[in-house]
């Protein structure tokens, strides 16, 4: 059965004090919808992406809410895999769709995570960790600190390259209206910016930020709207702590995740023209870029500082979105946004940021320090 | 395709306090393979239904978790729908191997909840409610209390035909080795337990408990199994909170759940043999039975008092496992446990509780006050 992604939303990302997860939500469904040329009422299943209004702010049951606030009373669903939660929504959202038991589903992936302050948020987030590692104290930009640094002995990474991942997203933010951080930034900014958990410094991290996303995706589809087809997905797991892992320096999941990927869609990482991986950390979009095919071991690093992946120089353009680092990180919206970004360029809708000619494009959505990751291929 | 169930299992409910999550998945998970003659390396998915880790004790990603835990690497995935975390779980599993990209999933429900404060508890449980129940320092018995009173008022249901069904239920308990209460209890008993939310009292109400279930999903079904079939799913939503009902004493959820359901598998619910509904309190089994087509509104209670639902009885046998209030009510396992007791039963061995010649069963699984509803019906 041939799905396909009608339409796709995506707030303004960053501190939104004064709007609800209701708001948000609302606003990506009415533009999603308005795109896909659907109303609510067209509209069968449901999947909603979140991974903290729980432990939070005590909210459960998001399907049903959504389902509520939408006045929708089809099917609903809340599907939580940490970071991934998005990615994974769109995931079942699309499955459900070829079951052929809906022709319709509509996904959301919302996150309000700067109404709490920064250290429930982050003890929040290591519930997707492990008890050994939440025991031991760690926090994620310990964990990736961790992978960061054999990465650098093993492969002679630099800071500099970890830091190029930062400038080139914040570069491609810039050009997206909707991203967290507009400012553009010197990998001069980013080395000397404070110490969060060495070799890993303030700008190799992503923000914790508010926003939400939506797509609808279809297997009716209407001859007015050209479709961007879902021709590929992966899904993988891993040990969920570090403590398990053979090799620090690759996250099995996502290599599993892309290669059924890659399989489904009949292709390999060289007809990539665009990616949006997962960059909550800078050393995670370098590993991202290997552990999808697109350079070998120790290569990726090299090839962001010499400008490979940035808008407009090479083959592959990466984050044009700006990516966790820069367009911001509301965890449960991360996934859906993703592909968001990939659907508008492969629309050729993306604007200042819009790759020419953008024909397949790929999203790379990790929760937790790889413990499951998704990868999705798309193409017009 | 036709998609059946190989095998299932549930642990012993109760207050496990010297068991962890991780290991009740392990022996459901065990058990449910080796009746399904399969291994861990045939499981292509996992789902795993969960209301409270995040809530109660922050752990998240319980789909990386679990699979982590089991040595598996396949997707992996957490649905959350409140007390229908389970059900949802489920639902969803059976979308996944109907679409054809795996071939046989892994359904799991687990939950921990007396290692908690009962008032921690509570308010966790809360989380499927609205703001505005919980700004109002509602909890479920209150909430469930007034549905009791309305319905009370409109069909002259009595306090005796609620206690009805908890008498059953501990009686078809005391016939199952693995429910959380083994003692059977009478009308007087109930009707003198103390005031928890008039007109509930004690024993109208469902236990906090520990518990997990698991099952088998396929659509590739070995001869040297006779699987049960699924034969209709529904799913479907309402409004969060109670405010914005028309009718405080159906569920509409339920009803249009039930709808879809008896119009995929093709009967009506003149067929049904055995249902495992959603007992969360004994007046949601009397709404249960009528929104799922088995009574007359108003009828269902006088039937339950009586004996008609009662095992050795009627056509119709509800609760052969004690139902939530007394097989007890580990909320994401819930769900799955229902399945697992429709599965043994249409299987032939059930024991003790066995009904029979039954050959089709229905079972009811309920998220917060009827936000979320979800209906299965199998047959052998």
């Amino acid at each position: 059965m041939q799905v396909g992604v009608l339409g796709v939303a995506t707030t303004k990302f960053g501190e939104l004090w004064g709007v609800s997860p209701r708001q948000l939500v609302r606003q990506v469904v009415t533009e999603a919808l308005a795109q896909s040329r659907l109303e609510l009422k067209d509209i069968e299943a449901l999947y909603v992406g979140n991974m903290l209004s729980g432990i939070l702010g005590g909210q459960e049951n998001l399907g049903a809410l959504f389902a509520s606030e939408l006045r929708l009373t089809c099917p609903a669903f809340k599907i939580e895999g940490a970071c991934a939660s998005g990615g994974l929504a769109f995931y079942n959202a699309s499955l459900a769709v070829r079951s052929g038991v809906f022709k319709n589903a509509l996904v959301v992936g919302v996150e309000k995570m700067t109404d709490h302050k920064p250290e429930e948020a982050a003890m929040g987030l290591m519930g997707a960790g492990s008890d050994s590692e939440r025991q031991a104290g760690a926090t994620f930009p310990a964990l990736y600190a961790l992978m960061a640094r054999v990465h650098m002995q093993k492969y002679g990474t630099s800071e500099e390259e970890m830091a190029a991942v930062a400038v080139k997203n914040h570069y491609h933010a810039s050009l997206n209206g909707k991203a967290h951080f507009l400012n553009q930034i010197t990998l001069e900014q980013v080395l000397k910016s404070p110490q969060i958990a060495d070799p890993l410094k303030l700008l190799d991290c992503s923000p914790i930020s508010d926003g939400a996303a939506a797509a609808v995706i279809s297997s009716g589809l209407p001859k007015s709207i050209k479709p961007i087809w879902i021709k590929g997905a992966g899904v993988a797991t891993d040990s969920l702590g570090l403590d398990r892992r053979a090799d620090l320096t690759s996250l099995n999941s996502a290599i599993a995740a892309a290669k059924t990927a890659y399989r489904e869609a009949g292709i390999t990482p060289k007809d990539i023209d665009i990616a949006e991986v997962h960059d909550c950390f800078t050393i995670a979009e370098i590993m991202a870029l290997e552990d999808l095919g697109f350079y070998e071991k120790g290569k990726a690093g090299k090839a962001v500082l010499k400008g490979e992946t940035t808008l407009g120089k090479g083959k592959l353009t990466v984050n044009t979105s700006g990516g966790l680092k820069a367009c911001g990180h509301p965890v449960g919206a991360t996934g859906v946004k993703q592909v968001a970004e990939i659907v508008t360029q492969l629309r050729g809708e993306a604007g200042k940021k819009q790759v020419t000619g953008a024909k397949i494009g790929l999203a790379h959505n990790v929760g937790g320090t790889g413990a499951v990751a998704v990868v999705h291929i798309f193409s017009s």
